[in-house]
C-alpha cells in the first residue's frame, strides 16, 4: 500500500512539475527558470501547509521531489515536440496528483491535532496552491480560479473524508476514497466542463 | 471592551474580504476563486505576522474568519446591484479594520518579546499585506503603495503606541488611541488626498 | 573578519535595496512603497529562507537592515540624477551581495543539521528569491531567470564550498572561496553574455 501511494506522490509531483515548466518555456524562461517554476508548481502547496503547520517542509526532509522535477524538466527538453500529444496523459497524472496531496494535506493536519475543517482547508492548499504560486510566478490571472472544478475538487474530497470517518469507515479505506472521490470530480468537471458560476462584477 | 474588539475585527474582516471579492469578480473569478481572494485579504497580513512569529496562524484556531468571508461572497453574490451604492460603508468598515488589524499586530508581537520597532512593522504587515497578496493574486501592482495613505497610517499608529507607552498611558487606552489614530489618518488623507510623494523615476 | 563580513553584508543589503526601489520608482510608486519593494527586495529571501528552517527572520532580530533599506531610499531620492550613471558600481555591490547571501544561506541551514543539497537550496534561495519576489510585487515577470546567470551561480558556489569541505580545506576560508567563487561566475556571466539556454516552447 505504501508503495502503490509514493508511486502516486511521485506521478503526482512529476505532472505538477511539467505543468510550470510548460507553462515558463510559453514565457521564455531559461532552464533554470522554468525548473524553479516546475518545483514551485510541484511543491509550493505542500510547503505553504508545511509552514503553518509548524512543520519542516517535506521536500528538506528527502530528496525525491527535487529529482523528479529535474526528470521533468529533461522530459520537457528532450520530447519537447511529442508533450504536446501527451496531454491527456498529463492531465490524468494531474488528476492524480491532486487527489493523493489533497489526503496526505487532510492526514497531516489531523495528525497535528487541527479539527476536520483546518484539514479540509489544508488538504485544499496542498492541492492547489502550487498551481496558484506556478500562475503568480509567470505573471498570470491565476487559473486554476476561472476555469472547471480543480480546487473546490479537494473541499469534496474532504468532505467525503469527513463522512467517512463519521460512518466508521477503517481509516486507509477512508483515504482511498477521498483521493479517488477527488480524483473522479477532477475528470468530470474537464469532461463535462462543469464549473463554478462566475461571479458577476457590479454594472 | 471585549465584545467591542470582537466586533470590530469582524467587522474588519467582513470589509477585507469584501474588497477581495469585488475585484475578483472584475477579473472574472468564479465563485470560489472570489471567496479565495476574499480570504487571503482578509486573513494574509496576519498570517504572514504569524508564521514569522512562529505562531500558529490565528485564522486555524477559530472558524469565525472562514465564516465571515463566507457571509461576505454571499453578499456581493446577494446585493450585486446595491454594493457599489455602499462604498462609503465599506470604506469606513476597512478603515475600522485597518486600525484594529494594527493595533492587534502590535500587541501580539510585543507578547512574543519583540521590541517596539518589530511590533510595529508586524501592525503594517497585519494592516496591509492582505491587500498587497489581494493585488499580487488579481495579477495588478499593488494599489496601496500608490494612492492615499494606508500603511503609513499602521506606522503612525504604532509610533503614536510608543509614545503613549512612555507617557504612561494605561495599556487598554494606549490600544484604544492607537487604533483610532490608524482609523482617523486612514479618513482623513482619503477625504483629503493626502499622499506619500511618488519616486520620481530617472531620466 | 567579522568586520569585512558584516560590511559586505551592508554593501549587499544596500545594493538588493537600490535594485527593489529603482524598479518600484518606474511604477510610479509613492515613497512608502518604493521602501517596501527595497526592503523585500533585500531581505526576502534570508526570510523565506528562516521560515523554512524554523527560525525568526534574521531581520527581527536587528534593525540594521530595514535602516539601510531607508538609507537607500534616501540616496535615490537626493542622487535621482545620478543613479543611473552609477550603474556598474550597483552592479558589483548586487554581485558581492549575492556572493555573501549565497554562503550564509549554506552555513545557517548547515548549522540546523540539514544536509548540503538543502544548504545549496537555501543558499540560491537566500541570494536570488529577494529578486523574485521583488518582480512579482511591480508586477513582472522574473527577470533573473530569463536573463544571464543569477540564481545558478549561487548553485555552482555550493558546489564549491561542498568541495571544498571535501577536500578538507578550512572552514573560513571554504567561505570566502564560495563567496568568491558566486561573485566571480556572476560578474563573469554578465561581463560575456553567459546565460542558460531558454526552455524552448511547444509549436
Amino acid at each position: 500500500m505504501i508503495d502503490f501511494i509514493t508511486f502516486c506522490d511521485y506521478v503526482g509531483t512529476f505532472a505538477f512539475a511539467i505543468s510550470g515548466i510548460r507553462l515558463a518555456s510559453a514565457k521564455q524562461f531559461d532552464w533554470f527558470g522554468a525548473y524553479v517554476v516546475g518545483v514551485v508548481t510541484a511543491v509550493g502547496g505542500g510547503t505553504l501547509r508545511d509552514v503553518m503547520l509548524g512543520a519542516t517542509p517535506f521536500w528538506m526532509l528527502q530528496s525525491s521531489y527535487l529529482i523528479i522535477s529535474a526528470l521533468a524538466l529533461l522530459f520537457v527538453i528532450i520530447f519537447r515536440k511529442y508533450v504536446i500529444s501527451l496531454n491527456n496523459t498529463f492531465f490524468i497524472f494531474d488528476a492524480i496528483g491532486l487527489g493523493l496531496f489533497g489526503v496526505v494535506g487532510i492526514e497531516k493536519t489531523l495528525q497535528f491535532g487541527f479539527p476536520m475543517w483546518v484539514a479540509i482547508v489544508m488538504g485544499t492548499i496542498t492541492g492547489a496552491f502550487g498551481g496558484m504560486l506556478r500562475d503568480t510566478l509567470i505573471n498570470e490571472v491565476p487559473l486554476i480560479f476561472r476555469k472547471d472544478i480543480y480546487a473546490l475538487a479537494c473541499v469534496l474530497g474532504g468532505l467525503v473524508y469527513y463522512a467517512c470517518i463519521q460512518l466508521g469507515v477503517a481509516p486507509s479505506l477512508t483515504q482511498s476514497i477521498s483521493a479517488v472521490s477527488i480524483f473522479v470530480c477532477r475528470i468530470l468537471a474537464v469532461r463535462y466542463h462543469i464549473s463554478v458560476p462566475v461571479l458577476k462584477g457590479e454594472e
